[in-house]
């Protein structure tokens, strides 16, 4: 008898430190992804491709899909970047908006969101779905599916 | 001291069943919706937008994002579909191909993949990736982001 007593008093304090951490959670998480987000346009802004990619998670598993292209791993990504966009004129001014974030549990998130480049002669445009997780308490993109329209 | 006891085995428990759950869920999910999306590829190619549908969740917040277009809501992908296709000519015959399915967690899977339509005159392809659900018991795509090229 009292080991029942036990099991649903453990029961009943795991239920309720999840139903907290649930409510809690979802604010800071939708508040820290969209700290990451503006974190990489403004490194992008600011010429730097390698503070852009701080926003991905560092792991062979890093996925990014755009055109008829996936690219797996951080590094591979950071490279393919870093061949697309050789000069500071070819990065513009990037722009994300319409960003919808929606937490799935305390540690993945899925965004859809839109993005723009404002060039000197074009204006590539489009939207993305990013999937985040919660990395060592960091929220990182371990997916992104992007497409591309030019103007 | 008996309570101490009859807590840490209520927690082995639950870690056992956990940690056998994964194991033997991980084939299944990967079977599981693999098969859904096979039947959707046989769905359209019989000419049944209908069915295609079957393999998206019915539920207002399934979500469509292609070009610079999202689409919310189950009847609202299927109105798009019906509006792009309407004839069996333009739906043409559809190919998945390189499919990658990664459960997370036993309620939720993420696919990348290749989509191909073979049509008189053209070959619209691309890529997609698929965040799949199980509701009900049944895996069904929540969220489809999908790139086009034409041939």
């Amino acid at each position: 008898m009292r080991r029942t007593h036990s099991c649903l008093i453990v029961l009943a304090i795991c239920a309720c430190l999840a139903a907290c951490d649930r409510t809690t959670s979802n604010k800071e998480i939708v508040t820290n992804v969209r700290a990451v987000i503006e974190a990489q346009q403004a490194a992008w802004n600011r010429g730097d491709i390698d503070g852009f990619m701080d926003g991905y998670d560092r792991s062979e598993a890093t996925t990014f899909v755009s055109g008829d292209d996936l690219t797996r791993g951080w590094q591979t990504v950071l490279d393919r970047y870093k061949k697309s966009y050789t000069s500071r004129a070819l990065m513009g001014t990037l722009t994300f908006s319409d960003l919808d974030i929606k937490p799935i549990g305390p540690t993945l998130a899925i965004v859809d969101g839109r993005w723009k480049l404002k060039r000197a002669d074009d204006a590539p445009h489009g939207r993305f779905t990013l999937f985040f997780s919660r990395i060592n308490n960091n929220w990182r993109i371990t997916h992104d599916t992007t497409t591309l329209l030019n103007p």
